[in-house]
């Protein structure tokens, strides 16, 4: 059932494209009042939510410390979580970090909107994935950044495609200031960016004098033992990326705290930006999130959140290869929320409002493609429904399409 | 002492003008390790939190609706706590509001935040009261806006110079875009924008098309019966009036949730921009906020509040008056947080390192006025310390200040 925030406005806003206001009202209605099997959802399950855990916690930090918990708190963020973050970047390969280049953010989305904000001019390049997250596009497109996108294939950014859209748009005598990847389990695609790439993407960088903007969200949540090896970009040249981390997949979005870590000047920038924005994040989240670092809930929760994800990208795949029509395919994550599934010709937007009406919400491709490329694509998340739900959701959505198919070709 | 963030951001963010990174670090050593009376603080005092009501609330929402409260939440804010400030707002005369003219925010100053980078274009000319709250005068600055003060008086902004203001932007080929006021016991002033004058205002506003940013972050905390009674801008003219509220001073700050109300069309664009700022604000917290009005948590507490606050108020006048250089003159706030004092050829910034090294500490008045103005001016806050050490705070400073001008004249 669709009842999250982010599906919500992730499809509203894909549709509001193209829909007019009597059938976004018309689908809020549907959505509202029927069971929809959502594999739209770009959020963690609420069954992963260790409820007691936060309560206890929330009340007893209250109790012994809302004096500070209910107060205004620094611009960077409580300084225990500051120095706790840096310990989870020490782990992740990202040594030496001091608190001076971490700044905590009401989620990465506000990361993303303050290095944008802080870093870009208006018409400089911002290079992005095809696909990539919206939010982020978002981010760049409102710091008034020309976004150009770069292909991918299954090991994520092509690098000779890379090289040439630098060129192209330096040849035109614009700025590439920046590239905004997702290198583990990207949203929407899935995607994990190879290792051997990841070296030959920081000799562009380097080469080409680019920030790298690295938005690693998903981490924690991977499903094998290659995946949990890959080495964040920034612990191989912590100078020239910004790292971007979050609690919302490991412990609760509505908790909205994540962090942003950068070379120690963007950093105070970015201090400078938060402060001009909201003062602020949310001193009680941060301090129900130093507890739950410090009596090891997060960590110790890790392998079965691993294992919750992994079951349910197994069914979906193996749904996909049951009732797929001939001629899609799809990537086969190796951890994170998403899949990214590519029709025959099949505008997967047109599609939507039948397989809603079949009970069954995706999000269409499109959107998350800068180019405008995509629109026989589309993410399927499958970190919201059950393995069953999801089995059921993929053959209602396969049938739609097939029958479309069928009377396309009639 | 000095504790709260925002007061340690702001004292550092006016020494840090003036100061060399040495001097701060001294600063930072001294206010961490003497027993300093704090006039600086912009915050309410914890003793005002109902620590053991919270904590009990938010265990509760945790436990009963925690799948929500914890999970990614719509980017207005969730819909009980929507038409939860629709109903307040009618309550303060501002009528007919529906929930798509409200936006939760993340604090006050994310809703000054997105209105600045909503409706200003580069170079659009933003008037603001001399002096005016630092974090508003950030987020205008942000949005790349012409910063221009209009002087105000003791019954708030002098109508004569905002027309004289408005009409030498205008000659010049500017675009005057709007006006920024607390017209409630005005941070950093204390003064209160007098009736007949929001009329007259208002009336220049329909005039020149100018939008009206109202900040009234300290509505409620009112000491006398006529400021009990001033009606907001937003309740005379809804359409031309952006109206800010905020949860902070009557409930907890670190629970970071204020509103915005708009004219729909500037509330639905303040909504995309936060969606890009940050998908939400804390869910977490707005949920406590939520169970707290409807307990009645908030609105049974503010007789206590205005009265804690009055009798500050009170000792802080008192203080002043017994021990005030002779030509030094001050506002009389009848709500609020502030009092602004006025020095006869005193520099206040030059004076806070001996006030500090005499045990009491404030915030220098000039980065409030934009024009560069109010060098003999200081922001004294209420808020924080007890009666006695309000009134043994006032001593120690209008000692300094004596002596400083004993030496000036020897």
């Amino acid at each position: 059932m669709l009842k999250t925030a982010i599906e919500y406005n992730e499809m509203l806003s894909v549709l509001g494209r193209r829909l007019q206001p009597n059938a976004i009202r018309k689908l809020t209605l549907l959505l509202g009042s029927k069971e929809v099997i959502s594999l739209a959802a770009g959020a963690p399950s609420f069954e992963t939510f260790p409820i007691e855990e936060i309560a206890e916690i929330s009340a007893r930090v209250i109790r012994e410390r809302g004096r500070f918990a209910l107060q205004y708190g620094p611009t960077r963020g409580q300084s225990a979580l500051v120095e706790a973050v840096a310990d989870i970047l020490h782990t992740r390969g990202i040594d030496g970090c001091s608190t001076s280049q971490i700044v905590m953010t009401t989620g990465s989305q506000q990361g993303l909107d303050l290095i944008a904000r802080v870093i870009l001019d208006p018409g400089d390049v911002a290079l992005v994935e095809l696909p990539s997250y919206i939010g982020g596009i978002i981010a760049l497109h409102n710091a008034q950044a020309e976004l150009v996108g770069v292909r991918q294939d299954d090991d994520g950014i092509i690098i000779g495609d890379l090289r040439e859209k630098i060129n192209r748009a330096r040849a035109e005598g614009r700025r590439v200031k920046c590239l905004y990847t997702i290198p583990n389990f990207q949203n929407p695609s899935g995607v994990t960016l190879a290792a051997q790439r990841r070296n030959e993407l920081l000799d562009i960088a380097d080469e080409h004098d680019l920030l790298i903007i690295e938005d690693d969200a998903y981490f924690d949540l991977h499903f094998t033992d290659e995946a949990s090896r890959m080495v964040p970009l920034a612990a191989l040249r912590p100078d020239r990326v910004v790292y971007l981390g979050t609690f919302s997949k490991v412990l609760a979005p509505g908790l909205r705290t994540a962090w942003l870590r950068a070379p120690e000047e963007i950093a105070a920038k970015v201090e400078i930006a938060k402060e001009g924005a909201d003062l602020s994040s949310s001193v009680l989240d941060q301090a129900i999130v130093i507890e739950s670092i410090r009596e090891g809930l997060i960590e110790r929760r890790l392998p079965e959140l691993r294992k919750f994800y992994r079951v349910r990208c197994a069914a979906m795949l193996d749904a996909l290869e049951r009732f797929a029509p001939a001629g899609s395919r799809w990537t086969k994550p190796t951890g994170g929320f998403f899949i990214l599934m590519e029709l025959a010709g099949t505008d997967a937007t047109t599609m939507l409002m039948d397989a809603i009406e079949s009970g069954v919400a995706y999000v269409p491709g499109q959107p998350f493609f800068v180019d405008g490329t995509g629109a026989n694509t589309l993410r399927l998340a499958y970190s919201k429904e059950s393995t069953e739900a999801i089995a059921d959701g993929v053959e209602r959505m396969c049938r739609v399409f097939k029958s479309a198919k069928a009377q396309a070709n009639a």
